[in-house]
């Protein structure tokens, strides 16, 4: 359950400030502008593939993230698989389980569309936090730099 | 460098049955008809966040295939990432390098392209194959199956 109030929807181009600053928890975002963002968030709606989301508080602001993308595959009949991405939560409001529910959000949403698994990369100081919510360990990932 | 007559280049609708013969080492693929591959086929090319590459023989078969997606997300400056997904080899192929030339020609386009970085899941046991291929362990990939 989210605090009263809370609610989880889909990211809106006037998201732009409080979305960058639950994503610095993440990593580095750098300087993106209101019309960069407004852009992006509009690539996102166009294109299937995305699902960004968002918790918003009482008075509608971001204080966290979450992305779903969904992928069309050849195997498994033309299956959908959903990847689960950049989940968030603005350091002031940590503890109040947003990642929780954000997680238990976006698979559902993922089952809801057909998929037949969701997956998602984590740190291994998050596997357990991941069980939690339904996930099993399942493989390695593997990164190349540029 | 592939054997002589061999190249990589993206998937056609033509490439119907040995595209989904290939992908049979890796999973189930269940009946896919000509004209649900090429609705697929289709509806990826006019995707761009996918990019379905093949490699085919020196009679432009398909014997190994391989999926990047390119991914546009906010965080790093609005950043792109490359995912690599579906890389197979055709089981009478095997032994001549296709994967590694496979993800190696993945992993540059996504350079091109402009990613930060490019990653992949895989079973543990395939973590060293990878690591020829100039990958690093990152993470623990995690999954929810419905």
């Amino acid at each position: 359950m989210l605090p009263e109030g809370y609610s989880i929807r889909e990211v809106k181009a006037s998201d732009h400030l409080p979305y960058l600053e639950s994503l610095k928890v993440l990593t580095t975002v750098g300087e993106i502008s209101k019309s960069q963002f407004e852009e992006l968030v509009e690539y996102w709606k166009k294109n299937e593939v995305y699902h960004p989301h968002v918790v918003a508080n009482e008075k509608d602001e971001v204080v966290a993230t979450g992305m779903l993308l969904i992928e069309r595959k050849a195997i498994h009949e033309c299956g959908l698989v959903g990847h689960i991405e950049d989940i968030s939560v603005a350091g002031h409001q940590q503890g109040k389980k947003l990642g929780y529910n954000m997680i238990c959000t976006l698979a559902e949403k993922a089952k809801q569309a057909g998929c037949y698994k969701v997956i998602l990369d984590c740190s291994p100081h998050n596997v357990e936090f991941y069980e939690k919510c339904g996930f099993k360990n399942d493989g390695t990932e593997m990164v190349k730099r540029f």
